[in-house]
């Protein structure tokens, strides 16, 4: 069993947290516009620029060519829209809600889609409960075989937004496999596993035998509406 | 029904694509690093910037206060890395894959928990089957209650990086919800419902009674691994 604690108090920019003001904005611009300056002016109206996507212009007004869609810390979405309308390129600017205020935090399962597939009823059916409590919890998942395939998605896992939890669900887990689990669990993001064949059980925070019981313990681990604590379940086994 | 085509060959900036290199770095900085220094070094090398997620440091490495994941188009991994390595504030940068490499496509289902569970059931085990293929598709829910709750969370996916398809998985969904996916399938994103009361079923461009069938269609729908187009099955209930 992993011995690491995780960091206390994991802070995630990209959720809603007492006391910091988040925002988000959707801004359809023309080739003239400048990523760069659009980036620095919401910066020097005191944001921190914790997320941008870019997305191809599918609505078909003349000239636009692109979307980027903003999302800021210390700024809110109606004032960010307000400072970007004015810059050149700019043809639209609209103040949206976040991502982590829609979406959540976000549950990964990862394995076969047989056991991700019954992962899932019990990690969806417990999210359901606690969002209708006022969390907000997402279920994300991956089928996917082979080892090195699976190892290079735990890894991406850190890089994933709003991920809080990983469950591998499979009959069979080790080598690179187990390394991605240590590396990811380095940076903060427990991982549950089924009872399974390979290495990967003996490393993992949490085993769970029952596919829908471990989806349903994934959920109540980063729940703020639960008590369960995976700090004092590390390394036992259900 | 709506009578709306997608735009043909919808682009998606984050997905592998022959013929343009994509590319993923992740920086971990110091509080002097400038996000816009390193945007313009990475445009500066011929990058288009497709994506930025801006992490907390959890490594406990001194110093280093954020990491920064950018993707880029029209650059590579490595070359990426090497240029923002030697930039000021830059305690590391790693080549990585992208997110659109390791987790491809998403297929959203938003609705409740029951039928949620079950649509989820057809999508991942789908998804399993062409995932073997080469494919890449992730399956990706949120349970949620009410009328604007729900509307938003459709709005919010034409903002979800890689979404390619949306399943309405409930017993009753109309009003603001309605007008929400019709703003959705103007941006590109067809949605699939299941056969329930209100007005939603009216818009969607497909209609599938089983839950789990609504899983299954949704997935061939955006694989390029099958032939299933929803354009032929506009306005289909099944």
């Amino acid at each position: 069993m992993s011995g690491k604690p995780l960091p206390p108090d994991l802070p995630d920019l990209q959720l809603p947290e007492p006391g910091t003001q988040l925002g988000a904005v959707s801004v359809r611009v023309r080739r003239e516009a400048d990523l760069g300056q659009l980036i620095a002016k919401l910066q020097g109206a005191g944001a921190e620029i914790v997320a941008i996507n870019t997305f191809p212009a599918t609505r078909h007004e003349p000239d636009v060519v692109r979307v980027f869609d903003f999302e800021t810390r210390g700024l809110g979405s109606a004032k960010a829209a307000t400072i970007l309308r004015k810059l050149p390129g700019v043809a639209r600017a609209e103040a949206r809600a976040t991502l982590g205020q829609i979406f959540g935090k976000r549950v990964i399962v990862i394995g076969g889609g047989a056991q991700v597939a019954q992962v899932n009823l019990g990690a969806v059916t417990e999210a359901d409960r606690h969002n209708l409590r006022g969390e907000r919890i997402s279920v994300d998942t991956i089928a996917l075989v082979g080892e090195k395939e699976i190892a290079n998605a735990v890894r991406a896992v850190a890089d994933l937004p709003r991920a809080h939890i990983l469950v591998l669900a499979g009959s069979l887990m080790g080598g690179e496999i187990t390394k991605a689990v240590q590396e990811l669990q380095e940076v903060g993001i427990p991982v549950v596993a089924l009872n399974m064949a390979g290495s990967v059980p003996s490393v993992a925070d949490l085993v769970v035998s029952d596919p829908v019981q471990a989806g349903t313990m994934a959920v109540i681990a980063i729940a703020d509406t639960a008590r369960f604590s995976i700090e004092r379940q590390r390394g036992r086994r259900y």
